[in-house]
């Protein structure tokens, strides 16, 4: 049932009136910062915030050997984070909903920072200039978070609350995982529909490529140098197997064609080369080398299916190095192994949405396809609920001087409680 | 004056009957370990065994604002080791020495073991099987280094001792800058010959390549895997500096033509792309690559010509990459700066190991060309004395399993043995 005109603007009312205090919030999470197993503080700020607002509050572990039953679980390596999911849920005061239930997910995992010398500011400065908010997980995503959860603060304010069950999630591990909402998708929590506030510039996610993390690892024959002829050089032998990958890439890339949300874009599938780590000793050939490597794959491409073709290329290459041939390179899985997902057009939320977001910026909902992962392939591939993939602004997204934008993050945080008012229905707060 | 045939018997008596004692000794020395700035333990045992022996013995440091003015000292690093070398000194009873002076120069730091699990044994066992003594160092060099010693005890079991200075040498960085032995030279210590016993395979070393170290870094434009073809990936810029650097290691080694002691090789000349570190993030086009390398130079050409090239050629490569071209990559040395050396034939000293290596192998001394470092160019170059580098067989240097021949090093110190005996002269010990 829309909302009356009244509602809605008391309800973009109350988000403009509470929004210094959000804006302060988001600095604060900017600099609680925690890299991958230190978002311990952060999550500690977020349960206080939630259970100080009388949400039901949970931690929940991501357990390795419950986790790791599911395919599409990541897969755990020694830096896989021990930060607990925090779960907070409203109840509405009455049995029988008035509306239908909604998940407002985010994650509070943030990625490194690269060369400090590179940024302007402190990476977790949260500096405010002009529009932009600064800092490492400003945009992607803790603003989101934030909006999440000053949505409902903006019904509040105006004595209401949702009248059917909100659960917010705020999740570690979806940057080099998704074990963090795989954990509350496999602890049972679900709803009628889910909304991720990643900063997609206010467009909506219709179609998100999985992804898959792997290491590759070399171990040469190390010699003195004057014998380098002799030995193999385990940096120059990756690389060659860095050939076969990009090879596969291109594979990969080719099979775009008639793929409806992919075909416009000139390279859907990265496969990045991420890291790299070789030798001991300027004056000795090499004898090791490890890369660390991404990769993209198109919904309905199992990861299973990318893991094979990768293991294949790697033996492939090998076999046509004198020495990998007889020490073959060897692969790993540390990370993501996620398939990716299509957002069927036309249902009840999405709908909604547009709605919403063309009250609040006048402008139609856009949607696009995103080429990098989204725990939002949770909800529409194991949970086959709605899933909505939409937030605000941001730019240099794991880049440096990483920023949101503060009017956009302000739009979102109007459009997601005008969403929750409408999806879930509203109720006072005074019984 | 050649030696009579009793006091060459009993020299190699000598060597035979103290054989057991040092090759424990050169166990002993190959369990102490110690990567490089991890050298104090060895050097305190030869310490003392130079001292109990009743040479004059001096710890000397490697002071780097004296190193630093000469333009052949290895360039410091963080990773330059601050053990002191370690120098005992002969003086003859008489103040007119009855022969020449002699310096005899081992090195006592090892290069890093690499993967353990690639090693049959612990890399510091100093097992002995057959004929082999296995270990990191055994070869190169801490058996020579021993041999030193044991050559100037089978003297003193004959009641002998030289007529002449002797300068026992055991040296730090030798595997690295060069600048252990640097300093001796810089402190004054010097003689009429030099005699090296790296792991030469009881062959003369004719002539030497120089060697440099560097380090070059690159910083991209760190962006979300999303955007890869917006952001440059560190590690594939670095990948066209490689490119280009083996490029100019071609060049280098066509520059082979006409040289007498190098034109034979196929590949005099290694550029050694040794170790590689970049990147933070799987899911991160990296923002950051370094690689450290180790190149030769011929004999007659400076490290200083050489280091021109490579910041030309790095220069070059950065301007034909996109993002290079804005922030090229950087280079730094690191470690040696060395000129490579040719030994002149016919010295006196040269005539005197030919006939004494034939003594004892029965065969006639080869000579050879060493495409790797060795401080015997700090003779050869700055001292112009006669610098013999001729030691026992090795195998695997630098690589695992490392070996030393353990009858090799019974020749070697046999040979040494008698070198002194008549370069230097005979005097008695008892007054």
């Amino acid at each position: 049932m829309p909302l009356s005109p009244e509602i809605t603007k008391s309800i973009e009312d109350a988000v403009a009136k509470n929004f210094k205090d959000e804006i302060a919030f988001v600095q604060k999470m900017v600099q609680y910062g925690g890299q991958r197993g230190e978002e311990h503080e952060a999550l500690d700020e977020l349960y206080h915030q939630y259970t100080s607002r009388g949400y039901d509050t949970t931690r929940l572990e991501m357990d390795q050997q419950v986790l790791s039953q599911h395919s599409g679980a990541g897969r755990f390596s020694d830096t896989h984070s021990k930060a607990p999911v925090v779960i907070g849920v409203h109840k509405p005061k009455s049995s029988i909903p008035g509306g239908k239930s909604l998940i407002l997910n985010g994650h509070i995992d943030i990625v490194p920072n690269g060369p400090k010398e590179l940024w302007t500011h402190d990476p977790y400065s949260g500096i405010i200039e002009g529009d932009w908010l600064y800092g490492r997980g400003s945009g992607d995503m803790r603003a989101g978070a934030v909006a999440n959860l000053y949505a409902l603060d903006a019904l509040r304010s105006i004595g209401k609350q949702p009248a059917s069950k909100v659960i917010i999630e705020s999740v570690p591990e979806e940057e080099s995982t998704g074990n963090g909402t795989m954990a509350t998708h496999l602890a049972g929590y679900t709803a009628d529909a889910v909304l991720i506030p990643e900063p997609t510039n206010e467009e909506l996610v219709r179609a998100n490529v999985g992804v898959v993390w792997f290491k590759v690892a070399v171990a040469g024959r190390p010699v003195h140098v004057l014998k380098a002829k002799e030995g193999s050089n385990a940096i120059e032998s990756i690389w060659k197997i860095v050939g076969g990958l990009k090879e596969l890439e291109k594979e990969m890339n080719d099979q775009k064609k008639g793929r409806l949300y992919f075909e416009h874009m000139a390279s859907p599938i990265n496969l990045n080369v991420a890291m790299i780590q070789g030798g001991d000793w300027a004056s000795s050939v090499p004898a090791w080398c490890t890369i660390d490597c991404r990769v993209a794959l198109f919904p309905g491409v199992t990861a299973q299916e990318v893991a094979d073709k990768i293991e294949r290329k790697v033996a492939e290459v090998s076999k046509t190095d004198s020495f990998l041939r007889d020490s073959p390179a060897k692969v790993s899985w540390n990370g993501f192994f996620a398939e990716g997902y299509v957002l069927e057009p036309g249902s009840e939320a999405e709908e909604l949405l547009k709605t919403v977001h063309q009250q609040v910026t006048g402008a139609e909902l856009t949607s696009m396809t995103m080429p990098a992962y989204l725990d939002t392939r949770i909800f529409a591939l194991e949970q086959k609920i709605p899933a909505l993939c939409y937030g605000p602004i941001g730019e240099s997204l794991h880049g440096f001087d990483e920023r949101v934008s503060i009017s956009s993050i302000q739009r979102v945080t109007t459009t997601i409680a005008l969403f929750i008012a409408e999806w879930c229905g509203l109720e006072d707060i005074a019984s």
